[in-house]
């Protein structure tokens, strides 16, 4: 029954609740692309707040997102700089290249975690004709191939602090940013005050169905209107979807914490170091990847293959403590461990 | 009172109606990034078998519906042909040259009425060095700046006769393709089948708040949904919206007519030649826009300007006949007529 | 024998002279990605000078030129306006779209002939983020598919005095701009001020065997020179080919009355409407295309296909009176005119 | 006096000797853009032959040929893998993101020094709908910034052997392949063989004005033709260049033993370790560049300074030991070494 499978795949896989749906089908609505939709407007304006940014911009998935936010800080023949196993270079399809003309320039970091250092060293100024000038900087955080690492503070604000010296423009992709500020106790804003732009996804752990919200000064969010619609993400009622994200902020924060909990239940039962779990990704290395995978499916609990030889595990709000610890059942039961 | 007003601007501007809502609410979903969300699926499905197509692509607005249409039709550096007055040049910001590297050339039509040899007489060949070849002619059916123009089916047919000679594809805008079907009793799949690939809006006449589908063969539409991972517009509960999508397919198709006779309606008491409604637009020509539509937003009927010297009308879900004619009174006054 | 043959299927055919050849064996030159080509810098500020601009840039084909020119008057996303055989859109390979994602809109002119009123209609203005903004009106003078139209300068001016009202640049493919001056006696410059851009070609009537120029504000050309260098447009010791330019614009440009002489004498022996035959171009329309080249060929005469019924000559440096009559002899007994 | 100073900037600074002048001079030509230029020709099929390739293509600049060398092996959306100092993310303006969407990712190397299993480690699969794939890992040889360094034959075949089976390419950027070559002694075709396209410098230490050649299997130089007509790279009497080059290939090969011996006594007299220096470039790091720069130019010696405490010098054609020897007393003279 497929009720009663344990999904562990992702946090993008949770289903709207009763309640989140309820929202959705009270939800007043107008039409966004003429820039009525009312719903939307406030999550916009509460996400920008949220982040300590002027305004706000909804999108229809994390990567358009990100590549508005890339396209804010960086012209077309400029580059951005970041980690090798950052999502904007591995997930995004070579976005930034084939929509705006943005290169990548990347560095291997220790598992994802930033070193602003690294980074700087690795920028090229501007105004050298020869050069190919590096206009921003991106930063993952939680780090989604990090196993949901949560980046150093101190770092962040090192990076930020260079930044406004050498010009350079810094986008945080905050995909997982809840996570990070509910572990940590670090409030949002004064992660996302740490960033020119920086997008946050409503779909993951917090469980909307639908929606990221890319956050900058007016000026810059008015110019991601245009590209937005450029790139067909121009939507009429999206307010429907914004309720059920509105729902999500009012009711999904504080339980990510749940979601750390399960995470660190599944590294200690399945022999994982609970210090490389920081929020709620698991990652199982040195595994057989499709044969347990294959074979957990098999007894209902299903997971991420991330390479042949490492699973992921990700808790999320359609995930219960029964459920985890099944999966934790199943899995040690696989793995021997 | 907001609710008071007659919005004659687009049909874009409907808001979802309360069996619409409800159906939202109990959407069956799933993660449609990882190809699960029911809803998607049946909506892809049965827009796809309308149009006489083997796969349908849910995306999330109609300007990305016509932009993975072209795609899958052209390559980087070569061109879309259309006429002059078309969404894909008109209303889309250059996503065609932005996006993909596509060039569009045009021809001035008669008010957008497709002239099959017009268009035909442009075509430049392939496999010629020197020329940038035409890979595709895009037909919009209905014409939007054509006053909602249903395409004859003769010209239809003989583009496409000739197409399949030529080894040209045929791309089909058909945002309001279900307005064009509806006025001629033709059958959906007898438009779609003139084309290699054809895209339809579900939130303009039929009301739904977000989505369109583009068609196409299978091979086509497996290409097209990496296309549509790059632009962003993989979402992921999106099952939400195609289940409003479907509500609209059910319950809204035929009540198309309705619009019609009160575009008739309008027609009629304007002085506008009715002969030059075919569908759901009436256009004002010879009136000071600006003037207009101001004075007639102070009396709660709001309209589009489409140049300085054109009003556009768009009967829709959210006007009944009490509406049109309040709408016709207030503009007769104004206008003199 | 090879030297035997007329060839008229271009004037970029032409071989350098025994002069021009010793003007590229003597140039002084220097690295010109460094600057410090003194060939080149003379030849950029000559060009610069005879057209009314502040600056020059030498590239390497008149594409490239034509492509700079654009790309300094229309930003990625914006639309550039000409006509439907405009060499931009014809011969270009789509270069506007891919390279820079900029669209292009055109009309269907009389053969080629600027008609500004025509093309203003078609304008799309700025500010209205619903519409694909028109950033530029690109002229050709003279026209290559129009037969070596020469541009009525009413229109030109018509055209410039408009655009500096309505805030749209003015871009002129003015590959074969000397034909145009030699044929009408208007001074370049008064061509060449009456555009934002304009590219010029060394390498067709002048017979440099490469080489053109696009000239405007010293602050678009420091763009321009980043643009070519990212084309892959940026030469070292290009003074030898600027030397041969250099020598073109002294001994080749007063001789362009002949090539537009024999043009004529052409049109006469051939039956052509002298009146059609502005410069160097004869075209042979509503001909057997392909049996009337080949004929000619197997005699020693070279002529160009642009359809499958007609056929183009153009005089050039390579052709002198005798080889015109004998050419005009072979074609009229093909031709049995 | 100009013609005094010692021009240690970079080999590209070369002027033509009087025997390539003359060669020029007498250079057969033809329109190239029409395939008709027999020096081009000859030097297409002599660098493809001297690679081990099927076919070449020349073009402009060694930025054009090593663009359309990686554009015929990767699609739009794909990604090419190098390290981080590479000439083609460095120098080249991000070329490869604006004309072709396509990505970089980079490693930061040892020096520039090709580690195979460091670069295989980063690849990402084909097949995988979620992960921007790579498709081309790119090497260069010898490596600019890495202060002309000879990539390790036993990395390259290794890269190489594993590439055949993980379906990758592999880009070559040989703009001084030949310094390689006569360094090693190992014959070029022994490095071509090891890349599926490969592009050589003929503008560098061989001394030729302007021109590079792409080298790839015929199918793939026939593809590059277009791209390099659609860049506005197609050149008509370019064999004035090529016949610059073929001179070059005849007279300038063997010599560029003697750069290195220039480069070897320079480091002995300024105290870097010669066995940095594998061919005609120099580093000092640890200086005050703009200072010493300045100093050396004030007194006849024209140093490169590629960060504020780092001066490249490179040995070329253009200086002979005297130069040497002169430059090598001012510079350690202004360094106290």
């Amino acid at each position: 029954m497929a009720d009663a499978l344990v999904d562990l795949r992702s946090d993008t896989v949770t289903k709207p609740t009763p309640g989140m749906r309820r929202a959705m089908a009270d939800a007043e609505v107008g039409d966004d692309v003429y820039g009525e939709d009312p719903s939307i407007r406030a999550l916009e304006e509460r996400m920008a707040q949220a982040l300590g940014h002027e305004a706000g911009l909804f999108v229809p998935s994390g990567t358009m997102g990100n590549q508005i936010g890339l396209r804010l800080v960086c012209e077309p023949g400029q580059e951005v700089l970041c980690d090798s196993e950052a999502h904007i270079v591995t997930y995004e399809m070579g976005a930034a290249a084939v929509l705006f003309g943005i290169s990548t320039r990347t560095v291997v970091s220790d598992g994802g975690r930033l070193d602003a250092a690294q980074l700087i060293e690795q920028v090229r100024p501007h105004g050298n004709w020869h050069l190919t000038a590096t206009a921003a900087v991106a930063v993952e955080n939680t780090h989604n191939r990090g196993g949901g690492l949560v980046q150093p503070l101190d770092q962040l604000q090192a990076l930020w602090d260079w930044s406004r010296q050498a010009g350079v423009n810094v986008h945080l992709d905050g995909a997982r940013l809840f996570n990070a500020s509910v572990a940590t106790g670090i409030d949002m804003a004064t992660y996302g005050r740490l960033a020119d732009t920086a997008s946050v996804c409503l779909s993951k752990g917090l469980g909307a169905p639908v929606g990221s919200v890319v956050v900058a000064s007016a000026e810059r969010i008015a110019a991601g209107r245009l590209w937005r619609k450029r790139l067909g993400g121009g939507m009429r009622q999206a307010g429907v979807l914004a309720a059920a994200c509105l729902y999500a902020l009012d009711h999904h924060v504080d339980r990510l914490a749940e979601d750390h909990e399960h995470a660190q239940l599944l590294a200690k039962r399945l022999g994982v170091d609970p210090a490389t779990v920081d929020t709620n990704i698991v990652r199982l290395d040195g595994v057989p990847a499709p044969v347990v995978a294959e074979a957990a499916k098999a007894r209902g609990v299903l997971v991420s293959q991330t390479s042949a030889h490492r699973l992921r595990l990700v808790t999320n709000l359609g995930v219960d403590r029964a459920d985890v610890e099944r999966a934790a059942d199943v899995l040690a039961e696989l793995l021997d461990r």
